[in-house]
């Protein structure tokens, strides 16, 4: 349904219950300023890449197989040995207490209910502790960047550590902070009650600053070296988000990262760069299974999920689609959309012919035709 | 014309009696209830596959060859050794009451008026003896679900024999049912009175049942050695469709069937399925002849049909087009809508320079340039 | 400019005199009635192909070569011998009294002053000698349809030839006439006024009958031996016009064809047919240079009849283009069209770095980048 | 942001304020009368060659590696052996102070203070030495067309010359003035005010003549020994302006140019010229590393230059971006586009990973999936 549809329905008098992640976005717009609804949805420059992610799911078809058993589908999973009970992660987001009230810690509950890992951005408007104890039992990894000050870099590594989260994805596309017009039309600032503590504490420093000032102080220096000291120096595994090449699959795999996340984050940094489905086949090539590819942007339907699977990805993460439902509705909304994604890649699954995330193959998809 | 020139033509006075499918698609939107309009054009998620089916035909371009002799021009066919006027079926389209009163029983005497097969769903709002009683002398074929429940779809299987059918076509794209929104919007529900009784004397079961409690029934644990069963144990040879690729088209050559259909179920059950028309030459080609192949999904104009012919189809069969005539004017509409399709296609051949059905080759179409 | 601008300059009071193919159609549009404007503008079916035809242009890029002498430049050339002003013919357009009183004698002067070739309809409003004695020492060709009798054919190229015509193209693309929708929807039918007084003659017919009838005549089972037979039979060159294809291309040269027109009757026969300069080039390859290939359908700009040119035609029929002219000013109108035609034709050339038409070759084009 | 974004954003009283060359486009469309807006921003023809160059850099993605050093990232560069602060020159754009009483003059000095090249027009309304006073100690180079009077070519080398302009770029695309529709329906001329000193002294005219008149006077019959005699008859270095193609860019090697702009004159004179960052490639390979590549058309972001040098170019010439900015706010206008541009080409450096202009390689970039 288009949104003309949407609101030719509406005024039928219509019901309009949520059905799908888009559907949570009209309602999460309605419901954040102008300011904050920008920040979330927006990308960098012209939005090419923020559009092409999504666009890019649509260039591939689906080849679904018919007459198999799939009485006893499942979408449950694991990733780097964790069991999940989709393939699908609730990606890093920074500042989700401007979404919503529950923040981070709503998101937090809402992943643990679905049965999947959230992942906790370095910006996070909750520490990794209060995190942690909002879902106590739940796995959890945390999303880290990399400051000039390593002293940074390794208190939030520590606070991570000890809140129990299970690995670390270290984000490689943001040298420095991409130009997001929106923000700049709109005039939008982070308010100044949305505080980043566990960042603020890393960094001794109280929290009114800015994500430039935030930017500034991350490290523009920061090589495949350093991803090895990294590694190496942390119990937990690391993976590295970011990589949109098959170049940088290899090193990522050659300088000890546990997994490569394939992501433009969310077409937020660098306009024009490749949508991340179509950099995913090349990416699963050249880590040759050495180790899990994850991939994320564009994630709107259990479809896409599918997709990602067939052409190699172990799982995807999708960070706007439940921060929707976070918006709209608070954890229950999170929940909400996160149980909706699930059903419909099991749905995808079964009308596929998969029962398993497993069992999907590059047979399964195929480019579109033009 | 477009809609809007459709409008325009409306208002200026103009008569705009129907001279296509569209334009009865326009008339049935107009007498069918929103719900119900949704329920039969709609599709699966986003409706991309939905709308490729149509779209994917205007990638293929038609090389009409000149100076041949179609003097004597015939769309005179046989499939599966019935001779028909057209190499156009009607498609199996449930709950043809709903559409209009006149319902399967009508849609049966507008087939047989227009020489061709029609074929029943399995969730007919008429049995099967209604349907033969209704146009004696026609061929029919029946659609087939199988249910976990062996004795209901052998039962089933019986009161098409008895009523003289001609063939079983087993759906096998809905091991679950698909997602579709349209109705979720408008909270369509089958309304109490549109009852299946073949189904439900089948089941055992009395007729307040929803579609979903109806998709509950089926089995999806159906396998190939289901159909090598079917195939064995029914005087009526058994087509397979919702085929989609050429690895289940050979499966289904070896395992008993006596056609294929390549079906995508209209768009209505996996969204991101290949385009029928786009799957079509794979399938074709891993039959290598051994049995026919059919096609359905996005079938609008006779020169649709023609591209079909044209890379390997047999026949097509259209399922919304004759459904609109239906709804639009009855047993009448649906006559009408038939023989503009068949006058269509009649003409298509001519102008591309064959004078029959069986004279379309591989080198009447070409993929349109991008 | 876009129509809304052009709206939108009108509306601001700013002259907007006609500089192109396109304005002359908004002014035929503006003085001819619904039904005459919708049947010289429709075509066959949905309008895929009359779309194309169109568009097909604009997927070819010139690839301009500098610093060439062009100081001398000209558009003059020669078609099957006769010596033109430019490589763009008059296309036959039958009715040119529905556009304007002036009719087929005032194209015939328009053309005779632009210096090149006006092709005569068999379904003209004047007769060979009319349009002869309009413009008696201009070159003029003679469109033909074989007819069912083929005293018919006879007594037309009879005609033709007392009238001094050059060439006769045979059009090979109408065994039956094309459903155009936009004259059922518009309920248009020739004006009784509208007379055919050659083709009546011939066919020894009064004059009120409908193009249905005048189709219905036409003889579906012409044939190679037909074509070879006319040829032998005439004093005149034949044209094979409406061919699609490298086979058929080869045919006619093997047929007594002098020139082969390719072409798609203006996407009004056959919707879904190739767009014609998508099929120039395998006819060209086909034809080896034994015969002049012509290409009609889609010429709105000098710019298409260098891509043409490039692409191995020897020239360019319009028909829409001049007749849009002949509706909107008469003569002059048509006059205006062919010379600012001319003038972009020669304008193409030289940025292009050809000085004549001969200099055009195919590496002065490229498929454009998708 | 679209312009019905803007639109809203500004109905809302949000500020406003231009932050990329887009937005200095809408402030110069306020400021600029329609018909002197119509002759900067159109094209010829129906303008696709215009779009397209603008649209072909959305066909190529960026493929940015990460966990590169770009702690020292800079935009600096040399072109021809001068530095600049970075890969973006300022184009040729004739009559600048009819956008902006500024003129070329304030151009000047805005090019001065982004530490770049400006090159002037020969159809300037400021003379090289004005120009030269405005900016005295900035590099410089001049635009020249060749004319029939070979005196008046050698009168304008040696007023660039004597003004210290570094370099020529001799146009070649522009044997005849490209057919602009949009001047003829604005009825646009030049003001009788907006005169060309430089150009009058040279031909010994006064300055009431137009465009055309101007055109008039150039040389169509320049061919490549003539760049050979000019390349040896002046010492300052000469590039040829206007190349699509290998050949030609092999042809300029071989007779002295040095240096190659790759452009089709901003679509203004053949319309379904090649888009000039398609035509890019060939032109680098065929040129073999022999002299530098720069490239015009369609520049509107940091990361279509980024792009550009990927694909082989030294750097980029920018026209209508500064010139929008002239328009808008004069001279201060102009230095913030620039500035603004260079901005966005450090970023997008940094985000695909290269330091310095150097380091990008054709492996930056890929086709966009289709």
């Amino acid at each position: 349904m288009t949104e003309a549809e949407q609101a030719a329905a509406a005024l039928e008098g219509l019901p309009v219950e949520p059905c799908n992640a888009a559907d949570y976005e009209r309602l999460a717009r309605e419901s954040l300023s102008a300011g904050a609804y920008g920040y979330f949805a927006g990308g960098a420059g012209d939005e090419y890449t923020l559009r092409d992610n999504v666009d890019a799911y649509t260039r591939w078809r689906l080849r679904p197989r018919a007459l198999v058993d799939v009485s006893e589908a499942t979408t449950a999973t694991s990733v780097l040995g964790t069991e999940v009970s989709m393939p699908l992660l609730v990606a890093p987001v920074a500042f989700q207490r401007m979404a919503h009230p529950d923040g981070e810690a709503g998101m937090a509950r809402a992943a643990a209910a679905a049965g999947t890992i959230m992942v906790l951005s370095t910006l996070a408007t909750a520490t990794p502790a209060e995190v942690a104890a909002a879902a106590p039992g739940a796995p959890r990894w945390f999303q880290l960047y990399c400051f000039r000050d390593r002293g940074v870099t390794r208190a939030l590594i520590d606070q991570a550590e000890e809140a129990g989260f299970g690995a670390i994805a270290l984000t490689v596309d943001a040298p420095r902070l991409g130009r997001r017009e929106r923000d700049l039309r709109t005039g939008f600032v982070i308010p100044a009650d949305v505080t980043v503590p566990s960042f603020a504490a890393a960094a001794g420093r109280s929290t009114d600053f800015t994500p430039a000032d935030m930017f500034g102080l991350m490290d523009p220096s920061v090589g495949w070296d350093d991803l090895e000291e990294l590694a190496s120096g942390s119990s937990l595994p690391v993976l590295v988000k970011g990589i949109l090449t098959a170049e940088d699959a290899a090193l990522a795999c050659e300088h000890g990262a546990a997994g490569v996340v394939v992501s433009n984050h969310g077409g937020r940094q660098l306009d024009g760069a490749t949508a991340t489905i179509d950099a995913l086949p090349e990416v699963v090539d050249a880590v040759e299974g050495r180790v899990e590819v994850l991939v994320d942007g564009g994630i709107r339907r259990g479809g896409d999920v599918v997709k990602a699977l067939a052409l190699g990805a172990r799982a995807v993460l999708a960070g706007r689609a439940p921060l929707w439902g976070l918006a709209a509705r608070g954890e229950q909304g999170a929940l909400a959309v996160l149980e909706l994604l699930r059903e419909e890649i099991e749905l995808a699954q079964v009308l596929v012919g998969c029962p398993t995330p497993e069992s999907l193959s590059r047979a399964h998809v195929a480019r579109a035709a033009v």
